[in-house]
């Protein structure tokens, strides 16, 4: 038997219903939910790593790279992380009851503004196993329930995961369906999913552009976007080039793959002749590949055990996941300014200079989650803004921005208590 | 000639580009287009009463209600009263650049989170023209640009306001293009305009729940929903009458035809025969029509001169607008809230009890943007909230709940401020 249209039409009726009791749902319920997830994932691990030894040796088979596989396989260091994690969530404070605002109206009304969940949060994602258990943990911390659909490739990880986090939850008293799994590999049972906003209150797409994009055109609900960084550096006249090289070697090369990596420099031309020598051997050293526009080309030509090509039109705007960089070089801060409001893509950019006027003026006027001056854009992210987890980094406006945690998947509620009031 | 679709993809795009100034435009220079505004309004009453006379009198020739016309009417107060909230509006704190946390990490970042505007707002509004000065000032404050889409009745009295709001702006020096107006009829310029996100950050629709639900079906950027009210007051067992007739009196007859109105009274079965008597008659006095449930009717049936039909199913969930009150006898707080999630829009809902377990039971259950103990659902509202303005009540959860004013057509961004630092 297999998982049809209306068991997921179900679980979203489950589901919602779930949501109202967790809503107010005891701190300590959810907390000691989320301890058993971290103790049944290590209890359970043999089970585990056996399933997702079927999904990796069938991936393997059907011939996914080698950088994927490796997002797909789960270790007993990875279990064991994974279990960390959630308890590192069940330590957070409760966002749930926050009092955002409270204050009494002339008229003797005391008004209160309250952090509530947002109800029922659904889950797109790839090949990932451990995102079943993040989004499970930071929902059931936020006291929203759960829609997982996870990548088909990892289908039995997930199951099994699934098993695992529904079994902890419900021992610890957590209502039944707080956490849900969709069954199959299905597409069209995807698609479904989108159109399901009595049930759905939030979407989130997590993995690579065609799949935000697919869910962004289809979503009837409300959708968080991100994780595709364009992310520019910007080295003015007056950067301290030691700070420079430091900066944009870090944020290239330390973790190429991941969304606030550096995709491309821009130099300013007064320093360029000094500055890219210096830059291009740090970053040669790493093998970084450079796609180069004709000034810092001819800057750099020439020079000893560099990879260098001419930057093409596309090399702009884009987010390489990969030892590449583009280069080039601007005539002014004015210019870099111009060329991120067209190529970026809203994620982190960063300036280098010790010039609080240019700085402050980058700052401004950049529209990005995340400005930085004299620092690496691969600081974006929950755990080193303090924010303690993340379910991902938003680069649109609306609802929330950047780095996202528990607080980002809540809204809130007026609360108003009188004596009898009535409006004049 | 004529407004075409060229001219509203032009308007969307010099719209982006002004509100790229915008978003770091000094208050004092945004405070004085918002003084100038008022001025106009006033100096150039003649215009713009001359252009309403002209759409009022197309608009009664065409047999509009006299509600409507109502609506779409201007007057010298009416102008008066419009200027004088654009001074109020420029009296408000300025949200943008407003920090909402600031600190410094571990490793010497210090990390601010600061308040930017969203962008470029649409509205999509009805026949009443203050609706383009409502928004076009709030916008402004809250350094958005706007583009303006007003109903077709009031196209002569947004045409002569909107060049009123756009001269007095710009003699402010406030960038050109910060308001601009679909100056067409045309209904294919709406859905065009709902497609434009990638100028359009966000989409107001003000009107009726047509408007509403056709904005939602076809919008692909953001939208904020709200407007639509089905109000519940329930009268708990240990209520005090007296202030329970005061509020449900005040919430139906006091601004019948608003969102926040009331439409339905749940009465717990223990009181209903003493306490439904009362309230009758004192809504029998401002001619309320009560469509009451099987019991509530046992109990009012032969009381004179009430206004009394038996309620239908229709009557539950609907949002009356008019001296209409659905009553129902329930058996208990439990039963009301059942009603309540399953009828409520999540708009206001209120209990009227002495028995505060039984008023945080309620305020803490019920799934709404604003939940009232002892006190009228009228309330709701931006200024009475001490908001200081307000730009629509939100009824969903994402972004923004309940009352919005100018915080909440804003974002954030974060700004971090290094000397050097990369992620180990």
């Amino acid at each position: 038997m297999g998982f049809s249209e209306n068991d997921l039409i179900k679980i979203g009726y489950q589901a919602k219903q779930a949501s109202k009791k967790l809503s107010f749902l005891p701190s300590d319920i959810k907390n000691k939910g989320l301890i058993n997830i971290s103790e049944s994932i290590l209890d359970r691990q043999e089970e585990i790593l056996s399933a997702n030894g079927i999904d990796y040796e069938k991936a393997k088979a059907d011939g996914m790279v080698p950088a994927m596989l490796d997002r797909l396989m789960l270790s007993t260091d990875r279990l064991q992380s994974m279990a960390q994690d959630v308890r590192t969530v069940a330590a957070l404070p409760d966002p749930v009851g926050e009092i955002i605002e409270e204050r009494d109206l002339p008229n003797g009304l005391h008004l209160i503004k309250k952090r509530v969940p947002l109800g029922v949060i659904g889950a797109i994602y790839e090949s990932r196993p451990n995102v079943t258990v993040d989004i499970s943990a930071l929902c059931l911390k936020s006291g929203n329930a759960c829609i997982l659909r996870g990548g088909k490739e990892s289908l039995n990880s997930n199951r099994i995961l699934a098993n695992v986090l529904c079994e902890a939850v419900q021992k610890a008293g957590v209502p039944e369906n707080t956490i849900q799994f969709v069954d199959s590999p299905d597409k069209f049972l995807v698609d479904r999913m989108l159109k399901m906003k009595e049930s759905i209150d939030l979407i989130i797409p997590r993995g690579g552009a065609g799949l935000i994009q697919s869910v962004i055109e289809k979503a009837n609900m409300p959708v968080i976007t991100g994780g595709i960084g364009v992310c520019h550096a910007y080295v003015d006249t007056k950067a301290d080039f030691k700070k420079a090289v430091a900066i944009a070697y870090n944020a290239k090369v330390q973790r190429p793959t991941v969304c606030n990596a550096l995709d491309a420099l821009l130099v300013h031309k007064d320093i360029a002749a000094q500055f890219l020598p210096l830059m291009a051997e740090s970053w040669g050293k790493a093998g970084v590949e450079m796609h180069c526009d004709e000034r810092s080309l001819a800057i750099l030509k020439g020079k000893p055990s560099l990879i260098l090509s001419p930057a093409t039109g596309e090399d702009w705007g884009k987010e390489f996941l990969a030892l590449i960089a583009a280069i080039k070089v601007v005539d002014s801060l004015e210019d870099a300014l111009n060329h991120i409001a067209t190529y970026g893509s809203g994620h982190s950019e960063a300036i280098i200079t010790e010039d609080k006027t240019a700085s402050d003026r980058f700052l401004n006027e950049v529209d990005a989650a995340c400005v930085y001056s004299n620092a690496s854009t691969r600081f974006t992210d929950g755990g080193q803004f303090g924010l303690g987890a993340e379910i991902g980094i938003s680069t649109q406006k609306f609802h929330a921005r950047g780095p996202m945690a528990l607080r980002e998947i809540t809204s809130y509620k007026w609360i108003i208590i009188g004596n009898g009031q009535i409006r004049p």
